[in-house]
């Protein structure tokens, strides 16, 4: 969620792309940079433009407005965070619940790397909402409805490897890890320590663990 | 959170007042009302002032610039948020927690009844923390800790009353609700429904209950 999503080039890129793919990818790069600092409508299309230092033009060559940006951005938020979770979630050298441990603990070093600037994209526009077009809400809702289906997967893991309690809900678990994350991002940035998603990662744990288990690095 | 912060008067403002004091305060609560369903960055003052019916010179009579408006809006929202808390956290007729949960209960109806077009006004602030002024993240803060701190005091009610587990953290426990519920509210505007606030209360009660009470209704 708060984790680089732009390798950086060496230097400020060129003006113009012979390859125009390159050119679409680093504006979208740069505008999930924005947004997931101060939201949609905050983030500026001529400031962008500038700081990555690409025409105006390029920008309506790709896309037909901001709204349509704003949808490649989302798409772009969700495909480098779905690769993050399959590279932690999926992680079968560790145990299921440490892996979760293992994304709180990336997360935060995330955060402090960036001093509390950036937060979780969805989070930002989720504030937005009421603004936002039918489309942007229905691809923000649908990724997190992605992330909670993947928790869900590793939760079934952690069922069946015995590290959680007795008669777990865990649909409804999965749910509110998310949601009080979201929060915790939030609080995060306001305080600007990473207590609180510590915090709030360690209560939630509570909440999943069978009374049997330690938590312990994986086999 | 999610209440009713203005007592709508019957049609729209006069133009002019005799009494200050009444515009000031009719300018502040609608913009409480714009902050938390869109946040700072997004709420016009011209659009305000013409919803309002309130000229523009009126304005820059009470406020000095956009940023001293906001720090009214966040005051007059603490205020309101503090005297609600007070109403629910210190109802004595109810059981401790069973006053958290008429929060929850009035909160998601409150959600309801605006469509869940508003939000936490602190939620909406915190997500555009970047951009805003020292003195606004500070109020910010500061209510939040607020909220914590009246929480608390409810939590040592609830463990003098038996009803917590034995050896909560209650500190933490009152900073994970705060954290979680903005998280519960910002879903919950997304996907158009209370269920992710009652989902994050039901599994945060359970972190938080002895075994051996039962959540009825108080004495």
């Amino acid at each position: 969620m708060t984790e680089l999503m732009v390798r950086r080039g060496r230097g400020r890129p060129p003006r113009s792309h012979s390859d125009g793919h390159v050119t679409r990818s680093v504006i979208v790069r740069r505008g999930t940079e924005m947004m997931t600092e101060t939201g949609f409508f905050s983030t500026s299309i001529d400031q962008l433009l500038t700081t990555a230092g690409i025409p105006k033009g390029s920008f309506y060559h790709y896309f037909s407005s901001k709204e349509d940006f704003g949808l490649a951005v989302v798409e772009n938020y969700a495909d480098y965070f779905g690769r993050k979770l399959s590279r932690l979630f999926e992680n079968t050298g560790r145990a299921p619940l440490i892996r979760l441990a293992d994304f709180v603990a990336e997360a935060a070093a995330g955060m402090e790397r960036y001093a509390f600037q950036r937060g979780c994209l969805l989070g930002n526009l989720g504030q937005e909402v009421t603004l936002l077009s039918p489309e942007m809400r229905e691809k923000i809702t649908a990724t997190l409805q992605d992330w909670e289906d993947r928790l869900l997967v590793l939760l079934q893991e952690a069922r069946a490897s015995g590290e959680l309690k007795a008669g777990l809900n865990i649909e409804d678990s999965a749910a509110c890890f998310w949601t009080g994350w979201e929060g915790a991002v939030l609080v995060a940035r306001l305080r600007r320590s990473s207590r609180p998603m510590e915090n709030f990662f360690t209560i939630y744990l509570g909440t999943l663990q069978s009374p049997f288990t330690l938590l312990t690095e994986g086999p």
